[in-house]
Parts: structure tokens; C-alpha cells; sequence
């Protein structure tokens, strides 16, 4: 069936979770009010669903590939692309002076689910192509703004981020791609990067590479890497396109999913070098890379959210129309739609549920992004700031590893239809393999939040989150509503876990850090669990004050989370403060014999 | 890198999960020891190893295919297939009077592991003929066994299992596909069937196939279904082949994965009705298909164990081999192998632990069929039929969900190379996603296993498994060791939440069945974790009482399964006993909204 943006629940999760009232109360999104927010999702929801998606499928079967040493983008996708473009659909966060909408970054992050959901390989071109101008906006000089800005946030440039080479993956420290400066103030770049997501293709005139790479004199490790611009075709002074530069896409990747989106092996250098300019300050790319990494790995994290709710959406479409076997309910000789079958409602709730919180979890980390951005309160920023920090790995992760599961649970819903690469769900399920690991795997997001993000400001940035979820929790507890069920008690071990969880890692961290890390993967499911189920609470909290009987749905999700998912969490806090130890205990020789 | 096959782990589980010292001893076994049972299974790891595994990939890409109306294996596998059962392979289990090896079904079950994990794909064409065999050899006619068994024993032949029609999938009692008795006492059968396995190939000159049709008088529904075979070429009185039978292969599934295993829509009757001969009485064919399901579905447990098994040996090798970042004991500035990742370790034993708990669930699955068979006592046998049918559910869902967790495991080892098809952990993730769905799919077994099997002689038969469970908890409490850690305490909670469950369960059956299938899935896993931990630290009290340092590796993985994996228990029991009603909350209207 064809996908519906999902813009109800979206604005949900916006005004509940994420505050909107609030925020817009407070003048923090500059003028911008509920009701653009919701005709901005709207046409978004349109063009995502008329546009995009009915080139998903086709772009899967057909896939990008290398002819004469260009890529060659499925059928329709560069006239999709032109739409996209002009519709300002790639501008929406980007400041106006560079031709960009200046909207919230909740409103980019509804979007961001809305363009993944109806198709995931061209959802991943203006990710991308955001994460280079973020990287521009913050640290380029002004030539440099001046230079690609205008074009990149028109979409009429798209934009590629450079890591990855063969033996550095997550360790960028190692990586070997060089520059080397000349007279000019330019450098010349030569070295293979691999992953680069539409590395090379036709849709648009030119291609923004931002490359990392390492001078000659750099120090050794992640202290000496360099961050460059270097375009495809060179821009002359007046703007126009000028010579190729030197570099090529030397190969795509055969990959299990996003068949459509070129993964390309990049070479640079391979005659007299690639013409670069730097981005910031010599040996500080890493922390420039790191502005739009986070950007990234929210948007990322979003990408999980979109698969989980296309998984979803197929899944409850088919369980209406199948009919297989009877329930106590059924009448006369005929078969019942499998959504009446008990075992099916669970696979379904436990769908919605997840995916409902991840997108909580996303766009509240989004709301922070913008009070970082735009509150005038200093201290507010900076507090903010910190949340976002705190909130990315869990917005990365969890949604990425629960869009895997939904999607695993979409196929399982389809029974053997589900297996068939025409249904459909195959093809989700494939798509969504990668989000776990690029921009940083699911267990780098884990470590990033133990050893990074829980002693930010002394621990007192975490305490404070936590303390904050306690507070919906004793809301929950005090409104004493029956149709809550056990959701006070649950989540309120669910949290408490967490915080023991969170002081359990803290000093281990001190005293023995392999230790934390052991713990570090199911501690961020807990924390995403605590967060995913709070959230989900306030959105049960405010369809209660609202008391309209079509906002069951809040109610029943919330409550199913907290009865049926949040129940991992007090096993998750014995795994991690009591597991480490048997983790640890088999050497890599005995654990490989 | 290459397949190997873990006999001793194997052998391991053989001994101190399945309890082969005891059968050997009893001498239910018909005089085949231990030495015996390891030899075959060397052997049987030499044969996957050197003949299948290096077909499983080329396969995988080439596929099957229809051509002109037959079916083209990929290249090579007529030969595998010739030299599989020149060797006897198929024949390990059968009857010496059709010319089999009558060999204990645990020596079955561990060579099966070893088939399918080299090669999901082809070990599925045995698993299926085995099938056949068994239900002519339970309910066929003298003449039938005489005809067909001999041939199908030594694999000369192969047999299908026809069930499934497009709108009768997990609900077979809807099926249309018709016979007509015929004066001769054939019958004409008529019909389409879907998803049939090896439903035709060139691989053997004749293929066997048992369909499921309803004869004209026939009750409606399961009561009105027999079970016939049909030969793709009719078999003269002398054994020779005769004519072609009216039953073709009409298209190949285009499916995420087993590319290289032909799924065939079959056509019976397109001109004269597909000559078919009944197996045991009319309208009782779903007794004996259930009696070749139950053995399949052990099997297809089997293979959940074999891609978790393949999925572990990859990561394993890839995790020594790859370099990636420095740890706390890194010297230098050498990268470590990410095998030294505290990360990487909790996802590496988390895959050996779920893959020896499965395999051990499974082994003893099939130490209870041999007891159901061969023990020379009657209250013996049935005892041990009782906990077949308790187990076989357990073996089949849990075995296969873990096959597709430690496959997903698997490619987040490998990080973006994971993603990669050359790399060959996405085409397990891919084959792996079939075991949860065929043979029943995983929430039918939850339901077996609740509505069926929990209610078994009173509740008694899954009282006394427990009751066993529980006293190998008192051994490892007694045993006071300081390296099993917590394990007595987890593996306590663990148990006496299934036994708490059980009960909850059993007491919902009455009062609201829809309750209890709610909470089928997660009462089904938590089966799973308590009998998978408890043989585990069977393994680890074995391991302590020879004390050999050798065997760590057993108390290490039970250990870290009770402290890490089992830790989920009480959270299952909780939504078990907890979580019914907001599953059902929603209607599926308001689901679906």
C-alpha cells in the first residue's frame, strides 16, 4: 500500500514530548506557529508520498550504477531530485541569507522521517548534502560560504562527507588520504575514500566534496586531520563551472539494501591532484567533522524512525486484508483478518509503540537542537546544547536498531508473503540493515554515550534528564487513571533502573572503563526504553487533559510500552552492572577456539 | 573464511544437555556409541565443509531458475547432490529396510546443523525429502513404501511437502486443491500449491511429491483433507519410470533469500489430474502431515542454530583480523583487532552463547525423539513423546529467532563491510529470515506451544520439564563455584519466572484464551531462555567436574548467558502476566487509524 505521512502523529509527539507550545511560546522559533509547522508536514506528507515513493521500489530493482565512469541514477530520480530542489525542500533549515527557509530543525527532522519513509536511497542525498553545509556554515570562510552555500542549500549542488577509507572506519585517526599545500593558498588532496554516499552522480551540475585528509607535517592520530572542500567541477570567480577536478568515483559497492544510492569508491589525486581548500583550521577537521556528524546521527536516527513506520504501515495494511484462521470472535464459517489474531495485535502495538518513541526521541533531541540554536538565553543554549549531546547517540541508536526490529517484525506479519521480494517489506528490511552502522555503528554510539556523554558537567547533565523523566513519572502516578493500567509502576522502575544503571557506569568508568563498556550497549537501550516510554506517557498525559475518546491511541501505545517493552529494563540494568565480568571473561583466543 | 564444523561443541551439548552418556548406557541407542556418534558427525563437517559450503555463495548469486519449464539448480549442485547421497547422507536415520542407516535422530539433527549451515539452501532438499519419507513410512501403504522409501532413503529420489495454496497458508483448512477417486484406486488431483520447496528440479530422475487435496464429499475444513502422493514420472511395476505425471512447476518466488532453493508454484491437473495414490485414510491427511511437521520443524530449529552457527564463525574471524581503534592493553600506536573491544566482545558471546543454547534446546529435542522410539519401555516412550511435542515449538521458534538475532549480530561485527553482499554476512541475514516464517511461522508455534502443548496430560508434562530445569538450578547453587558467578541466582529468577508464567498461563487458557495468545511470543522466549541457560550450565557443572582448563569455554558462555541473556526473563514474565490487556486495547479500527 502506498505510505501516508504519518503528520498526526508526527504533531503529537511535537506538542507532547517535544513541547511545540512551549517553544513557540517562548519566541525561540522565530514567528514560526503550529499551524505552518502542520502545513509544512502536510506538503511535505503530498510530495513524499507522490513523488518519492513510487520511485522506492523501481530504484531498489534498477539500483545506481557506474557506466563510462559516471553513476547513473535510477529512472526518474533526477527529475525527482529537480522537484525536490525546487520546492525548497532541501532548504528548509538553512539560514536565509544563503536562500534557505530558516525553519526549525523539528521541522527539517519531520520532514527528514517523511522523505526516508517514502524512500530511503533518496532521503540519504539531501542528508548528506545538509551535513556538508552545516560543516560550510560553521567553519567556512566566507569566500567559501559565498563560493557553495547559495547552491547547496537551493539543492541545485548536493554535498558528500569523506571519512571512510578502507582501514579507517571508526577509527579516523589512521587515515591516510594527504594534502599538500600550495603557493596559492589551495591544497592538492590524493587518497581512495570508501562509503561515500552519492559519491558521483548526474542529478546535478556539480558535487560539494568534503574530504578529510592529512599534511604532510600533521601530527599523528586524530590531531592531525584536515577537513577540504573540493568540488567536482571547479568554480570559476563569476560563479560559472569551470575544469573537472581530479577526482573520479572509481566504483560502487554491491550492497544488501538502498540499491538506488550510489555507494562509491572515491579516488582523488589519481593525476596531479585534487584542488581543496580548507574548511576551518589545519589539523582541526575532526572538529568540524564532528558539527555535522551530530547533525548526522540524529538524521540517521530519523532514518530509523522512517523505515520502522513504512514497516508499519505495510504491515497493518496487511493484516486488514489477509484472512487466515478464526479468533473467539469470529462468526459463521469465515476466516478472520489476521489483525483480530491476538499474536498479531502484539506484533502490531509492539510496531506503532516503538516506532512512536523513536520519533519522541528524535524530534525532542531536534527541539533542543533548536533551543541550542535560537533561545536568547545564554545558559538556556548551552543547557540545551548539552541535552542534544546527551541526546544524539540515543536518537541514533535506538531508533536505528528498533527500525531494524520493526522491519524484521513487518516481514514476520506477512508470514511467507513477507519473504517475496514483490511485497515489499523485504526491501525495508534490507534498507534498514545499514542505519546501525554508518555514521558511526550502534556501538560507537554506545561508547560515545558512556565514556562521553554521562560525565558531561560532572555527571549533572544525565542527572538532571533523569530527574526529569522521574517528574512524568510521579505525573503518571498522581493521575491515578485507571485506563493507565500499571504504566506508573512500570516506568517507574523502568527510570529507576536507569538511574542505577547510569551510577553503576559512572564509577565503573573510574575504576574499570572495559568494564562500562561492556555494559555500554544495553545501557543505551535502557536509557532509550526510559526516554522512548516517557514520552510516550506525556503524549498519554496530554490526550487525558484533552479527554476526546479518538485519543485512545496515545493512551493505549503509552501504556503498552510501559506494560509490555519497558519490562526489559530492570534485566538491562542487571546486565549491565552484573554482566561485564562473564563478558570479559574469555580472552580473544578462547573466545575463538 | 571457511566453514568448519564445531564438533565439539556439539559433542559437548551431546553429552551434557542431551544426556548421550545415559542413552548409550540404557542402550537405546541399538549399540551406537559415542566414538560412533563423533566420527559421522567429523565426517559429515569434512563433507559441508569441502562439498557444500563452496556452492553456498556462487548459488546464492546465480539462483535457481526456470528455463523451458524446468527447474536450473545452480551449477555444481547435481553433483553435490549425487555425491550427498552416493555418501549415505540422506539416509542417516532411516529404517535398514530401506536401505538407511538407522541412526539416532541426534546424529540426524547434529549432521543437519552441519548441512545447512554450509548450505541453508541446499540442505533444505534433504530436510524437505526427509519429511516425505517419514510420513509414507508412518501411514503409507506396503505398496507405497515398497515403491517409493528405497528410493528416497538412499536420495535417488527427493519428496516435496505440498500444503500451502495462496489464500490457505497457516490456516490449512481452507485449501481447495481437489482428488477424485478413480475406480482404480488412484486418484486425479487438482489444484495449485505455492511455496513449494524443491518443487521441481533435474537433480534426480523422479521427484516425490506429498499433496494435500480434499476429496468431493469431504467435511469442510482440517477434518476433510487427505494427503496423496504424486511422482513427477509415474513408476512402473518393475521401478522403472513411466510416464510424465500431469503436475508442473509454473514459476519460481523471487525471495530475499535461499536464492539457490527453488520455491515453486506447483500446478496439479492442468490436463487429465495429477495421478495420485492416498497415504493412510481419506480425510486424515492432516494427521500424518503433522506427524512429518513436527520432525520438520525440529529440523527447520536446526537451522536457525546452523546460520547462527555460520554467522558467529564469520564475525569471529573477521573481529581477529580486522583493526580498528586501541584498547585499555594496546601497545603503541598499532591498532587493536576489534576482538578486543569490549563491545565487540558482548556481541561475539552473545552470539556463541544464543547458538549453543539453541543447539542444545534442539539435540535434546532429538535425544527425545530416539527415547520416543527406540526405548524398549512403553510409559518411556510416550513420556519421551510428550516432551517432543512440549519441546518442539521451543526448538523451532526460538532456535530461529536467535538465528536471525546472531545473523544481524553478525553484520554489525563487520561494521560497513558487513553491508557489503562480497562480504557474505548479509546473504545469512538475508537466508536467515525464512526460518522464523516456513514450517509454521514463529507466532503459531507460540500458540502450539500455549494452546496445545502447556495443557499436555494436566499441566503435568510441562511441570516435570521445569521441575528438571530447576534442579540442575539447585546443582549449581549447591555446587557454591566462584566462577559461575550469579549464575545460580539469574538462572533461579529465570526459571521461576517460566514457572510463574506457566501457571499464569494455564489458568488465562480458561478464563480468556485471547489473554493468554497475547502472550504466547514472549511466554514462548522466556521458554527458551530457561531451558537454553539451564543446559548451558548443565555444560558448566560437566566442564567443573573435569575439571580440565581446556573447558572453560563452557562455564564462560553459561555464565555469560544466565548474567546477560537470561536477565530478560522476569521482564518476559511481567508481560506475560501483565501485558495482555494493552495489547488488546485497540480494536483494529482504532489500530489501524
Amino acid at each position: 500500500m502506498a505510505y501516508q505521512a504519518p503528520v498526526d502523529d508526527i504533531m503529537h509527539a511535537l506538542k507532547t514530548a517535544a513541547g511545540l507550545d512551549s517553544l513557540v511560546a517562548q519566541g525561540v522559533l522565530d514567528g514560526v506557529d503550529e499551524d505552518t509547522i502542520r502545513a509544512v508536514i502536510e506538503e511535505a506528507g503530498k510530495f513524499g508520498a507522490e513523488v518519492l515513493e513510487p520511485l522506492s521500489t523501481p530504484g531498489d530493482r534498477t539500483g545506481s550504477k557506474l557506466v563510462d565512469g559516471k553513476v547513473v541514477t535510477p529512472p526518474g530520480w533526477k527529475e525527482a531530485y529537480k522537484q525536490f530542489s525546487e520546492g525548497g525542500w532541501g532548504a528548509l533549515p538553512c539560514p536565509t541569507e544563503f536562500g534557505g527557509q530558516n525553519l526549525p530543525q523539528v521541522v527539517a527532522t519531520a520532514a527528514g522521517e517523511i522523505w526516508n519513509a517514502a524512500n530511503l536511497s533518496f532521503g540519504l542525498c539531501p542528508l548528506l548534502t545538509q551535513g556538508a553545509i552545516d560543516a560550510l556554515e560553521a567553519q567556512g570562510s566566507e569566500e567559501l560560504k559565498r563560493t557553495y552555500l547559495p547552491k547547496m542549500v537551493t539543492g541545485e549542488w548536493t554535498g558528500t562527507m569523506n571519512l571512510t577509507e578502507p582501514h579507517a572506519g571508526s577509527d579516523l585517526g589512521v587515515l591516510k588520504a594527504r594534502a599538500e599545500r600550495k603557493a596559492d593558498g589551495t591544497y592538492r588532496i590524493f587518497g581512495t575514500k570508501i562509503f561515500i554516499t552519492y559519491g558521483d552522480h548526474e542529478m546535478t551540475d556539480n558535487i560539494v566534496h568534503l574530504v578529510l585528509a592529512r599534511l604532510p607535517d600533521a601530527p599523528p592520530g586524530t590531531r592531525g586531520i584536515s577537513l577540504f572542500v573540493v568540488p567536482k567541477y571547479l568554480v570559476n570567480k563569476d560563479g560559472s563551472l569551470g575544469a573537472r577536478n581530479d577526482v573520479v568515483c572509481a566504483g560502487l559497492e554491491h550492497k544488501l539494501g538502498i540499491h538506488a544510492s550510489p555507494t562509491c569508491v572515491m579516488k582523488y589525486g589519481e593525476k596531479d591532484g585534487a584542488i581543496g581548500w580548507l574548511v576551518g583550521e589545519e589539523n582541526r577537521g575532526l572538529n568540524v567533522m564532528f558539527i555535522m556528524m551530530n547533525a548526522a546521527r540524529l538524521a540517521v536516527g530519523v532514518q530509523g524512525v522512517a523505515v520502522a513506520e513504512r514497516a508499519t504501515q505495510r504491515a497493518i495494511a496487511y493484516a486488514k486484508e489477509r484472512r487466515q484462521g478464526r479468533t473467539a470472535a469470529s462468526k459463521g464459517a469465515e476466516m478472520a483478518p489476521i489483525i483480530e489474531h491476538a499474536d498479531i495485535r502484539r506484533n502490531l502495538m509492539t510496531m506503532r509503540a516503538l516506532t512512536q518513541a523513536a520519533r519522541a526521541i528524535c524530534l525532542v533531541t531536534a527541539r533542543e537542537t533548536d533551543v541550542s540554536r535560537r533561545a536568547k538565553d545564554a545558559g538556556q543554549r548551552a543547557a540545551a546544547a548539552n541535552r542534544v549531546a546527551l541526546l544524539t547517540p540515543i536518537a541514533k541508536a535506538f531508533s536505528t536498531d528498533i527500525g531494524c526490529e520493526v522491519a524484521s517484525i513487518g516481514i514476520q506479519v506477512h508470514g511467507g508473503m513477507g519473504f517475496i521480494e514483490e511485497t515489499g517489506a523485504a526491501q525495508i528490511y534490507r534498507d534498514a540493515r545499514i542505519l546501525p552502522i554508518y555514521e558511526g555503528t550502534n556501538g560507537i554510539q554506545a561508547i560515545d554515550l558512556v565514556t562521553r556523554k554521562l560525565p558531561l558537567e560532572g555527571g549533572k547533565v544525565v542527572e538532571g534528564y533523569i530527574a526529569e523523566l522521574k517528574q512524568t513519572v510521579d505525573e503518571v502516578r498522581a493521575s491515578n487513571r485507571p485506563e493507565f493500567g500499571r504504566m506508573a509502576e512500570r516506568l517507574g522502575e523502568t527510570v529507576a533502573a536507569l538511574a542505577e544503571a547510569s551510577r553503576w557506569i559512572g564509577g565503573a568508568l573510574m575504576k574499570n572503563p572495559d568494564a562500562a563498556l561492556a555494559g555500554a550497549a544495553p545501557y543505551l537501550r535502557l536509557f532509550g526504553l526510559a526516554a522512548g516510554g516517557v514520552y510516550l506517557a506525556r503524549g498519554a498525559l496530554a490526550a487525558v487533559r484533552n479527554g476526546s475518546g479518538a485519543q485512545m491511541q496515545p493512551i493505549a501505545l503509552a501504556r503498552f510500552f510501559a506494560e509490555n517493552l519497558a519490562t526489559a529494563a530492570t534485566g538491562l540494568k542487571e546486565t549491565v552492572i552484573g554482566g561485564a565480568d562473564s563478558t570479559l571473561a574469555l580472552g580473544p583466543d578462547a573466545l575463538s577456539a
